[in-house]
């Protein structure tokens, strides 16, 4: 393990949380909320001296191996969760630092399930600093790291590929630096846009770029109790089209802009991705409808497909509570979830790519135990995938399982209901957020006892990193000294 | 395809199936049951003459490949169900065909699960044959045919493979025959020994004899409407026993009779499958002694340990109703099933040495990420496992949750809660029997619709064959003339 490169990329880390509290600082001194603004202050003051003290002696050897790059990424995470959440604390919206930090990892992560019963009475730079933290962990902070700290290129990629969804992940251009620039101007850009056209569909201008933030983040923390409820069907619709772009893998937006609109339309995981997405709202339209939900057919499409896209992004915001919904629908809802958004994109989930290739894998596998002497190649975007990506993917399918079984055990130990319980697990582990039951739609996690919460902040954290950081750190053999490959 | 050879072989089975219900003919002369004696003897005579017609003439090409084993394996059970049904609804017991054919479907797989509400009312002779075929479909019935019917050894080893349960399906001997006839009478010798000691410990013998037939079979059809409630301790323990003995690769009990302890106790799976049972036996006993559920701690081991040796062997016997236990007993009985009994017994589910295999492949790849360099292979057993194999697994992963969730998606329709929806399909894709809500160990499957239904006979077909044969009989390819490989 190469500390001083660890100590290194930390300190840039904690500089950069510095800068980052200087927008909520801004908010609070617009609406006068001079307490939290002093807060704001002093965090990013001593985020900044502390991180600009800590990274003065740059490292000798600035090589770092894959084990590095997933472990500086899992630390990196839990740290800036740790400090995230103090804003809450201090300011007092959550005086218990336990909650607060699920607060601030549900943020971070993009789940957006919260411990607040109630969302309405929070200050509006904490409430702010909130949604900032779903537009913070969207796209990465270690990608933002990497685009604006100066790193040897050929070693930052391992931190570009623990940090970023996926089961290959590849560089747009030739330079990582350039690659995390591209990407974070395009979701720049993406966030301007909806905001403005948030705004101009009336809402105010606070809840437009806020709620900007949690749409392209598809994180789903609400600024207002009634979640989306209270906004214009047009606001909800340009809701609906952003959370739909942002699960998609950023891959496309570099290709349209660079007007190769062939490569863009060529991936299949963006075909099946919307695919699904259309056929599973025009079931659920039909199973609402039916049940008599919604009296218009119109109206039952519009909700349908807000919760559908809601849902399968990761994101989690609601405009009706389909908790009431019938089970079929809720069912394709937590199935949804576990497929989750495209890889490379700012979603959760299993990720479509991946359910490719494992369905793809189990044809393969059928046709070859009908036909011994078949070939067994998976294939996705017309090229042949390789037997480590396949190997790899199977494997994660495994880790995942493990993963969620183990995590609802544990959380069954506080005994609520099986559907609690289990999809409990499932939004947080696909950082989706809602899940059924008490933390349905219009539920939260406040009831939760510590140890379930501690177990649902790891979940979220293997949901967001994908798993494999999060083991890394566990094992003791990463941080021996020395390189040991 | 080759058709001769599939027709010859469902014919032999249309045989065995008409000697096979000589047994329930003699069970109705004794308890002077004359009506369902005569349907028994029409059918016994009908199936025998009809398969001795359909079977005079032998194939000139008794060739069969991979996927005639598959597909005759398939088709085997689907006939053999459809004849078994047959008893049930011309005695009046389950006067409609489709409920009938659930039922049979359930007996032959093992499941246990039941569309009645009471069997206490159910004729002798009827009852007898209803546990018949958890013992008939425990062992399998191609692997009976195997040992009675003279075939060409070398093809019908995939036979064999097709119907047996485990990654790996060997040969104990080198014929297969000889294979086949020494787990018949290993088998056979189970059932007597585990009825003569429920006979001894006060069991009346036609209790004794069906409760062995559900035991060994690991079927769980119960012929009180108490389950196995009204029967002493010592019955109860006894039934523990069988269970868990009847859970254990077969193979294992040819090494002990031939005098070879140390094969026996080398297998992995085994020594995992008795760590798994006491570890969750042990933490259930806490569980419910803590809740309250029983007052004394030694029954609350006793029941535990029963509840957890019938669900991870998938049998499904009752003696308390587990549904009314805290949530993380619950939910430990229902990772059990899923993880299910060692590959090679009576037992459903996903196996024992499977799960291994997934755990360890993770782990691998878990090392892989972080050292490139490192090894990936997976050790049983002390030996390495072959790429191929673990390929296998884990694509049977992929499509056991495939399945899982289509089922879940298709159940669902009938709008009852998430529990019940879930674990019904948890319950007939492992072969276990009960579920959660109203599929608990006090409910049935009644109250489902007939879409339900034939899913839920769909995965219990698909556990028993362990999903690939049901698969191979659905594609078009496989019924193509001549060979085409």
């Amino acid at each position: 393990m190469n500390y001083s490169m660890v100590r290194y990329v930390l300190f840039r880390l904690l500089r950069v949380m510095g800068w980052l509290m200087i927008l909520p600082l801004i908010v609070a001194l617009i609406y006068r909320e001079y307490d939290s603004a002093l807060s704001f202050l002093a965090l990013a003051v001593i985020s900044n001296v502390v991180g600009l003290l800590g990274s003065l002696k740059k490292p000798a050897n600035r090589v770092i191996y894959a084990k590095e790059g997933f472990a500086i990424t899992a630390v990196a995470w839990l740290v800036m969760s740790a400090i995230g959440a103090i804003p809450f604390v201090i300011t007092g919206t959550i005086p218990n630092y336990i909650d607060a930090l699920f607060e601030t990892i549900s943020g971070f992560t993009t789940t957006g399930g919260s411990i607040l019963t109630s969302v309405g009475f929070i200050e509006k730079s904490v409430q702010f600093w909130r949604t900032f933290t779903h537009w913070i962990g969207g796209m990465g902070v270690l990608v933002f790291l990497l685009a604006v700290v100066p790193m040897a290129d050929g070693y930052s990629m391992h931190l570009m590929r623990a940090e970023s969804p996926g089961p290959v992940v590849g560089k747009i251009v030739p330079k990582v630096k350039d690659t995390a620039k591209i990407l974070y101007t395009i979701y720049f850009g993406i966030t301007v846009l909806e905001a403005t056209l948030l705004f101009i569909s009336g809402l105010p201008l606070y809840d437009a770029i806020t709620i900007s933030f949690s749409t392209v983040g598809t994180g789903g923390f609400a600024v207002r109790d009634s979640g989306m409820g209270d906004y214009s069907t047009l606001s909800q619709a340009i809701i609906i089209v952003f959370m739909m772009l942002c699960g998609v893998n950023f891959t496309v937006y570099y290709f349209l802009l660079r007007g190769k609109p062939k490569e863009a339309f060529a991936i299949d995981e963006v075909k099946y991705y919307f695919g699904i997405i259309f056929l599973a709202a025009g079931i659920v339209t039909v199973n609402i409808y039916r049940a008599g939900v919604l009296a218009d057919p119109k109206m039952a499409f519009h909700h349908s497909l807000f919760s559908v896209v809601s849902i399968m992004t990761t994101t989690g915001f609601g405009t009706l509570n389909f908790d009431e919904w019938p089970m079929l629908s809720k069912l394709i809802l937590v199935c949804l979830s576990c497929v989750g958004a495209c890889a490379g994109s700012t979603g959760g989930g299993f990720k479509v790519s991946r359910a490719l290739i494992i369905i793809r894998n189990a044809r393969n596998e059928l046709n070859f135990m009908v036909h011994p002497k078949a070939i067994k190649r998976v294939y996705m975007d017309g090229h042949s995938v390789s037997g480590t990506t396949v190997k790899s993917v199977t494997a994660y399918l495994g880790i995942y399982v493990i993963t969620f079984m183990t995590s609802t055990l544990l959380v069954s130990l506080d005994n609520f209901d099986f559907q609690t319980t289990v999809t409990s697990v499932v939004a947080t582990l696909n950082n989706i957020g809602p899940g059924l039951g008490m933390v349905g739609p219009v539920g939260n996690y406040s009831e939760f006892s510590y140890l379930s919460k501690i177990v649902l902040m790891f979940d979220m954290l293997a949901g967001r990193l994908e798993l494999l950081p999060l083991y890394v750190i566990l094992k003791p053999k990463t941080w021996k000294r020395g390189y040991n490959y």
